[in-house]
């Protein structure tokens, strides 16, 4: 049905409220899932809304805690979540970040011991939005093998990177993928709706390719271009799980189960002021830009950048969402 | 015929210096060249030197220039190799780049104007050998048309990573890939010996997908995991060119032409220190590596690094080698 992205915004704040979250964090939270709906990112929007009640509800995720923000140098700002929620320990931080990249050149905002950040682009894209690039990292829980490989080690460890546009203007150039060849969240649907994954995607449990998405669930997924998305998703584990100090992915079980430790994640965001060495950064794009549109068929990632209000949701999430957003007596 | 890394290293810089290149910076070259050799690195090693002796004579590269190093900010390095080599640069402005990372707990260092870097993980290797976390990323000669298309719009836009080990020990991790399906140098290689690409790293001009290396370098590669390897590309582009103001990948002619106009490429360098936030990088890393080594099959790229000394180079390369460094009158 149509729901206007406010309505998610409110809904999804008033269903964290009435699990135990604070009003800040809970805005803060909901900012991001009408958003991710608002950019049809159906995975990172209300679809993880129960996940985050349910694991509020079980002390999974602490919905009220106070991060907390210090730079240990000039050009790194730390944000411990203390095992709560992403999205309030970056909102704290992000001030700080900023003005570290535009005095340094660059800076680094390392988000330690949160829970999931569910759309990492959400944050590249509000650090473009203060005319900085921005490159962002994740790990998560562990389902992605090493070439020829069988064990989960990994997570799906995206990297989302945001240049920005001119002034006001919408980002240059905007992407958000997995470092495995797809993300989690198409082979959860995938069970879900009783379909096959294409080839390429997962191994199952004996590092058999498979196109069963339980078995892929009991199995692992594989890395994008074999060895250089492995790499990509090992850098990605070092920044964002050893950088902060936070768990490996190997550590943190399944992100949308109701129960168990917390997630304990890290992220790391690179911030680069595009004015630090001179350069010129809008004019090259925007000459690949050109290049682009010459070229039929073929695009700049995420330029420019949908935005959907109201957004097309599936009726029984949305009865869930309301559901969710009753108080609890 | 088996040669020693020292013999690779001193014929280079020979070479170097009688097609024109001062002393140091024929050094830092030719260092560079037998380091590729030593690891195995056969594209980025004694099969780019004649192409370096007869730039040099045509002037396409400044051998004799100083490169300019200055700190525009404090966590931000530049490098203008003016038109020159790319190693005698990054030379002369890593010290500085280093003592900004760990001041700030991450710097940038922007390599401007060079000529090809060759192989980036050379470099990186370098930052690691400090102690730092080095991710480097250089864009290159337009040969990658973007998913769907046809237009050769970035250069095959590499990624290197390194992750240091602990103390003087080898790296824990080293990456070098291009965002490419393939290095540029595997399709030249294919067409001098006569073989069919794979399918799946190339169109011919009219945007179909081939298995001709000639068609393919009269058409465009294509990206390591279509929009992934796409926007990775781009970012390297917005990072190498826009943030160095070097030229685009689109204005470079072929790297290894012995006329045209300089590369005037660029590199643009992270370097992280591993402690900056505090954190554990050490450790989680170190959990990873076992989890890996209990699944048969599966490695950490890179490490170990291997080391080959003497080195197997093909017959009418060393002769030609040779020949290079012969003065000329």
């Amino acid at each position: 049905m149509q729901v206007s992205v406010d309505q998610i915004r409110t809904t999804s704040a008033a269903a964290l409220i009435a699990h135990g979250a604070g009003d800040w964090q809970a805005a803060e939270v909901a900012r991001a899932v009408a958003r991710a709906e608002e950019t049809g990112n159906v995975i990172c929007g209300l679809y993880y809304l129960e996940s985050y009640c349910l694991q509020l509800a079980s002390g999974r995720v602490n919905g009220t805690v106070e991060p907390q923000v210090h730079a240990p140098r000039p050009g790194a700002v730390t944000a411990d979540a203390r095992l709560g929620f992403a999205q309030p320990a970056f909102a704290r931080a992000l001030p700080l970040a900023l003005d570290a990249a535009r005095a340094n050149g660059i800076a680094a905002l390392a988000v330690a011991h949160s829970h999931t950040c569910t759309s990492l682009g959400y944050f590249t894209e509000q650090i473009a939005a203060a005319g900085l690039i921005g490159i962002g990292v994740t790990n998560a829980s562990a389902i992605v093998a090493g070439p020829g490989g069988r064990r989960p080690i990994l997570g799906t460890n995206p990297i989302a990177i945001t240049i920005p546009g001119d002034g006001d203007g919408p980002p240059a150039m905007h992407a958000d993928f997995s470092t495995a060849a797809v993300a989690l969240g198409k082979i959860t649907m995938a069970r879900a709706a009783g379909e096959a994954i294409p080839p390429g995607w997962a191994v199952d449990a004996e590092g058999r390719p498979t196109t069963d998405p339980a078995a892929a669930l009991g199995g692992a997924l594989v890395s994008a271009a074999g060895y250089k998305g492995w790499a990509l998703g090992l850098m990605v584990e070092a920044l964002a799980a050893g950088l902060t100090g936070s768990v490996n992915s190997l550590d943190v079980k399944g992100l949308k189960l109701a129960d168990g430790p917390p997630h304990d994640l890290g992220q790391y965001y690179i911030l680069i002021d595009p004015g630090a060495h001179g350069g010129a950064l809008a004019d090259r794009f925007a000459t690949v830009a050109r290049a682009v549109a010459d070229d039929p068929g073929v695009r700049i990632p995420g330029a420019p950048r949908r935005r959907l209000d109201p957004v097309d949701v599936p009726d029984a999430l949305w009865q869930l969402a309301l559901a969710l957003a009753v108080p609890q007596t």
